[in-house]
């Protein structure tokens, strides 16, 4: 029997509590022994929940049980979520956690304590929700070299492109039908603008690389058009027609040594095992040496799938109750690459007449193909691959002359995940 | 240090030795130690490999050398597969396998002994190759009640299919084209009539219900129409129309407790998340109580994919050299319900004209939209949802009467998983 305490009621620690209950004989006979909470802390009070005789206002209470080896953190957030999950560790207590800002910022100060208490520091919840990646990169791409990883991290902008793409919706009702229906908080900012994403793939660039990752260094733009790219539904209508879609994507490209890593909408195509990720739906394709490319797909939130994550590692914990499992990174500080130096194809939306500009852009960008929709007062071009840089010097000088003719250029630019 | 042997030296044992040697160091760090290879069992001789020095050709060496704690069986087959992997587990060895046909008939037997003598028995490449479906299943969804696992497990009818869907290649086109690259066998039937889907998807019914399955239980068919259905080009271009693909699937649904599994052709959506997967690509579909719906993609085969999950398996193992991991299944076998009561909606091509032919199909299966493809002499028809006795019942019912008409009847039954 081990006892288990849960940090913060809200709906993942419910469904925790809720999983632990109705699957008790499961769970004892996966984790070798029963699982018994015994506190749940939070500030409120929950007279009608199951767990009402359990809930406690103190976190020492907790901190003090030496009874109590496994701790669950479901309060989101880095105050006081950081100093309790210390002391937790610090007390030799195992800890889960489904909190992706903790991880991102404390990650490797926690890991540490774990190693050094023998116990351990589990956050499958963390990133992809309900799907098993943290795992698959720690307990079966064992012996890979991890190339590549690029995932749609966040479910609630998945939504709102889909949307967009399948019914034309514009971004606005998109969003406001996301709140709506709870996929999106009433301030959508982490969500939209890249940050909730940037977080979750710094987490899997320290898991892939096996060192310190700031998600600070990681160059992060959303949907809304505060980085270079806010998406429209006339993107999502050249997308169409070209057989591609436009998804949010955190990726990171290990090559020699350097990871290149960003947040932003991209333009990925059919072939794309991402493709087919839509609505609140999360995927992670990972390429690596041997195994080649594997792609993993589910909830990426949701109460009962974050919770599951959550219990299996538990059961791993009490599993592996006596001592440190290797996972996680070290240290030393993974340097990440300039972001202008990474390279890619760039999908450009230009206004004016194709046939007119073909000369201009051909001198800039070489041979490109010209793509027009019906009764569009633009076109669109899709560059051959190259660096951002590059890319930044060959779109201003376009715009200038275009700018000094008193014509209209550059509309928009989405970077395409495409091959040449 | 841990000494290793392999057993069959073919493509998949070849590729496992350049992993150690190659990864050695990576593989050490995982593993807490390193793996030293000592013997490679071939009954040829390899004078120009690296492993030359280490050939033998007497199992009993490498039975007897106590040092040999870790042994991999990449020999296929079950004679002498099974009397040898046996041998190893009863001789206190921990035993690898990538060999679905061992895992499905001696599966049972082989894991109690492993039980028995506190080692392990692993056997992730034996389904779905490179993709970590099994360690998935024992590690990651530990908590989790499994309602349905649906696969493509097979590479070579899946290269075919896909094929026949993107180019308009006929059956016989596309196995010759998938013999040239070397993904098909000269000898296909393995692959195109089922056989090998259905083994798999036997272990993969094992590890969700923890009981035995025996893989003849399993009604299959494959895609050359010794069953109901042969897939030709005609279906694909009614699937195109539908937004559907026709895929070989196997499937498991646990249903009360009762388990429904089958191997055959089935008509998919665009929205099932295994539309994606094509080609060689391997793609495995799970549904469980609390996570809903996720799945696992990637290679089903080739040299290093396979390898890598053997290798995976191999840490592990030695992990855990001095205690048996809890996976797999029992002796209690798990009944496989009547394939004929189970459900799902049925594609029917019928020759002639569909108006003419609308009130007898009414009165039958209910209101069914027809479906008519330009300059083709006959249509289908989409029914609802009902099993397979009750549509049989129909089908007879309906090819009666026209063959008493003197017309012409069904031409084609294709099992549909579509949402009514």
């Amino acid at each position: 029997m081990m006892y288990a305490a849960i940090m913060g009621y809200g709906t993942i620690g419910t469904g925790v509590a809720e999983i632990l209950e109705t699957s008790r004989e499961k769970i004892a006979g996966s984790a070798g022994q029963e699982i018994c909470l015994k506190y749940v802390l939070d500030l409120r009070e929950f007279p009608d929940s199951p767990v009402a005789d359990r809930i406690v206002h103190d976190f020492e209470i907790i901190e003090e049980d030496e009874q109590v080896r496994l701790v669950v953190e479901t309060m989101g957030g880095l105050n006081p979520a950081y100093p309790f999950v210390k002391a937790c560790l610090s007390a030799g207590k195992h800890v889960v956690t489904s909190n992706k800002a903790l991880v991102a910022a404390h990650g490797t100060e926690l890991l540490q304590i774990a190693r050094d208490k023998g116990v351990n520091f589990f956050f499958e919840a963390s990133v992809g929700g309900g799907i098993p990646i943290i795992r698959t990169l720690y307990r079966c791409l064992t012996g890979e070299r991890i190339q590549e990883i690029t995932g749609i991290l966040n479910g609630t902008t998945n939504y709102i492109l889909t949307k967009m793409d399948q019914e034309g919706a514009s971004f606005e009702q998109a969003l406001k039908e996301a709140q709506e229906l709870g996929y999106a908080e009433r301030n959508p900012e982490a969500d939209v603008e890249g940050h909730d994403t940037c977080r979750k793939i710094a987490i899997l660039t320290a898991m892939a690389t096996g060192k310190e990752v700031n998600y600070e260094d990681i160059n992060t733009e959303g949907i809304t058009g505060k980085g270079i790219t806010g998406i429209t539904e006339m993107d999502f209508r050249y997308a169409r027609e070209m057989g591609t879609s436009v998804k949010l994507l955190g990726t990171s490209r290990i090559v020699d040594g350097k990871v290149h890593a960003r947040v932003a909408p991209m333009m990925i195509s059919k072939e794309n095992p991402l493709y087919g990720v839509s609505g609140v739906y999360n995927g992670i394709l990972v390429k690596s040496d041997r195994l080649g490319v594997s792609m993993y797909y589910g909830s990426g939130a949701g109460k009962l799938p974050t919770a599951s994550a959550v219990v299996a590692d538990l059961i791993e914990a009490a599993q592996n109750e006596n001592n440190n499992v290797s996972i996680g990174w070290g240290a030393e500080r993974q340097e990440i690459a300039d972001s202008k130096i990474s390279e890619c194809r760039y999908f450009v939306r230009i206004a004016g007449e194709a046939e007119e500009k073909a000369e201009m852009i051909r001198t800039e960008l070489g041979e490109v193909q010209a793509l027009v929709l019906d009764g569009a007062d633009e076109f669109a071009v899709l560059t051959k691959r190259m660096t951002e840089e590059e890319f930044i010097q060959h779109a201003i000088k376009l715009d200038g002359e275009w700018q000094k003719k008193g014509e209209y250029g550059i509309r928009q630019v989405i970077r395409a995940m495409l091959e040449d």
